[in-house]
């Protein structure tokens, strides 16, 4: 059990409103959108970044391990403490909007902000942060950061990574880091920016965000592709970005899945499809007309069945909707980031399948195609004893990602889930390179500890 | 004078016809588009990454500094020796385009192939690497990657940076690391590839670059306004953007370097204006000329004269001529690499002017305005002693920089031109973090010493 030393002085440092203790309270935190779980032995919601720096220090000194957590939306277990005895740092109460910038296209943040309420506030100035992860409506603007999320526009839009202009990060040593710039470009010393994001909360505590503004496009039209086999749907994809067309999204899903959601949400127009989602972006109507209309004769050349969509409409919530979907057939869902070259789209995903099949193993998939992105949901049993099967098919799957020259994470991270696999994917020395960089920032390597690689 | 059992290790390792002893030859090599001056000891040309590799484990084991060099076309002294008896290790006669992956979009090179050279190869497939450097018919990839270099289109297309999916760098221990992806997407470790983007050859040396394609739009209409003042200029271009447009380029030229290329190219339209010049790419020619009609509005709403271009006309050429014009009227030309936060490109702009007018110092400007890149340009008779002045003038640009949030370098690298000031821009702490981490790559600080900060 944690000292009580420490629970006095962090208490001291915060507030005693700014903490949680009581074992409910800590069995809830115990956990993120993954299966794992791990009670922690105290909560602590900094009430300002330099609060925040002071309790890193404060846990420095005491050696006590801390994990960084938003809206616990992560599906690797990112957020779940690995050692006994953790402090969670919880950025939700830190949801404030600190500058909005219109001239240079720059708005800063707190950490715990929802992505989906920052960007009802900006479109009301026509603007937006063109990332959008299905989750949009929870997860929290830290969380983006920690691992580099993607979601639905990455396609047009890039990363996370492109939407940071810099980053507040609190040190273990208690100080507070500013990385990155408010200019749009910069060639000034080495790029620390970039290594905070996706480092998954383990060289710091995020205390405030400062992020690149898009304007709203003009005209968005959606349009979508049934197809009989999910091989067409990757064809019908590669042709559209093979004829310069410029879709803002593509995104897949296959049959599994579209039954899935048909059912969560009593629409069956594409039962018995495997479907292919674009969007297209532009000033003028006539672009993202004369786009989608192309798009359409390229999906009936691949013997799909083509149909134009309004932008907001329920095609988005029907993809939006796979995730809960799945779960609805078989609570325990474990999703796989699997990041393909584009290349490699079509016989990665005959591979899953295969995977699927010789292991007697219910997958859903569905995905970011554009970005080769693939999530292959191994659905299971919730009091199933098949914890080794789904170790089996985790590293089937990672196998299968390092064989094609892909990535065992496209936009969630590696967690708790991965890192057994971590290392078939990165050579001994990039990883050595990433463990002596951590080391410089957190000598003791309490910051977010068990996490992307083994010890 | 470098030992001659180094010289002989060398020779060994990678043929006596790959390297350059004669003094002539070295002092060509001893300067790059700088001003700057410093005789190389030794040019070694590797014939291959292996041989790169072995020549940086022998340059650490007879503790050689080692200077990469692409085609010399920096403006900062980069890759210019700092201290005496420097290795030279140039990768001009490495310019093999390795592998197209049409599929994958993805081009593997070698670093000494010439930008423009490679997206002549490309066009062919109806493909391009978005950077345009004013200077691509000359510099490297290999440069490219140094400096994490922008030029023309940056403000749709980003940075150098989102151009790279992998590179290949041989390190002073000799080996090769391979880091960044194939993938379009990555959330799986610490993100190392950025690190060796922008980084100036301090960290190693580069042998192989995957490069990310873009399909070539199909319509292009470039849009330029002529104006009595610069303010006006930046007012139309932030008008620009915040009506939402989407310009692929966003230029400027002010009325001394439209002079300055009014009499190179002997061409005067535009002699007496300050300038903006605009791009439109789009899928249909309706999108272009939408964007390309608002942009005349917004353009004449201020004042200025509008007039639209085909996509390939002289007013491209007319913008490359800037740096070549400003050195026909005074040969000794230091351009400064002023990036600004959008918001404060007006107030900057004029205290450039007023830092001109106080020095009594010829400056030309023209840069990417939608980036927030000024180019600064300090002109100096060729023989004369002003040098203190021109540390005057550098210093204070770098202060003008930092006290409006910007940074001493958009897209050229600090090399040693900069680094005096490097330090107003960043903390102590940001530059120890940078010193530590090279220091891991390169821990007897071989690799182009002397470059960036002061030791």
């Amino acid at each position: 059990l944690l000292q009580g030393r420490f629970i006095e002085a962090i208490t001291e440092t915060v507030g005693r409103e700014n903490i949680l203790l009581d074992p409910v309270d800590l069995t809830v935190y115990g956990t993120d959108a993954s299966t794992f779980y791990s009670k922690p032995a105290i909560i602590v919601f900094p009430p300002t970044a330099e609060a925040a720096a002071r309790a890193l220090k404060l846990a420095n000194d005491y050696d006590v391990p801390v994990v960084p957590r938003g809206a616990g939306t992560g599906l690797t277990g990112g957020a779940v403490p690995y050692k006994e005895d953790s402090m969670i740092l919880a950025s939700t109460r830190n949801d404030r909007i600190l500058e909005l910038d219109l001239s240079s296209f720059i708005v800063s943040v707190e950490p715990g902000i929802v992505l989906g309420n920052l960007n009802k506030f900006l479109s009301k100035h026509g603007l937006f942060i063109p990332v959008e992860p299905a989750s949009d409506s929870v997860c929290t603007v830290g969380g983006n950061v920690s691992t580099n999320a993607v979601g639905l526009r990455g396609l047009k839009y890039g990363s996370f990574r492109e939407s940071v202009a810099y980053l507040d990060v609190a040190t273990m040593e208690g100080e507070i880091l500013r990385v990155g710039s408010t200019t749009r470009k910069m060639a000034s010393g080495y790029d620390l920016l970039d290594l905070f994001i996706g480092s998954e909360g383990t060289l710091g505590y995020v205390t405030r965000v400062g992020l690149r503004l898009e304007k709203i496009p003009r005209h968005r039209v959606a349009v979508s592709g049934a197809f009989d086999d999910h091989q067409r749907v990757v064809k019908a994809a590669l042709e559209v970005l093979a004829r310069g067309l410029k879709p803002s999204i593509m995104e897949f899903m296959d049959k599994f899945t579209v039954r899935a959601v048909s059912q969560y949400l009593e629409k069956d127009d594409l039962l018995g499809y495997d479907i292919l989602i674009l969007e297209f972006e532009g000033y003028t109507k006539g672009e993202t007309m004369t786009q989608s209309r192309i798009a359409e004769r390229v999906i009936e050349g691949f013997g799909g069945r083509a149909k134009l969509w309004d932008s907001n409409s329920e095609i988005w919530d029907f993809r939006k909707a796979c995730l809960p979907a799945l779960t609805a057939v078989k609570p325990k869902v474990t999703l796989f980031d699997l990041a393909l070259p584009l290349g490699k789209l079509e016989d990665g995903l005959q591979e899953v399948y295969r995977i699927s099949g010789d292991m007697k193993l219910d997958i859903g998939v569905f995905g970011h195609l554009g970005d080769g992105i693939y999530h292959p949901c191994l659905l299971m049993d919730p009091f199933s004893q098949e914890g080794e099967k789904l170790d089996d098919a985790l590293k089937a799957l990672s196998e299968l990602a390092v064989e094609f020259g892909g990535s065992l994470s496209g936009e969630h991270g590696i967690g708790l889930e991965k890192k057994p696999y971590f290392a078939m994917e990165h050579p001994k020395t990039n990883i050595e390179l990433m463990k002596r960089w951590k080391r410089i920032l957190d000598p003791k390597g309490l910051m977010n500890p068990g996490k992307i690689w083994e010890e």
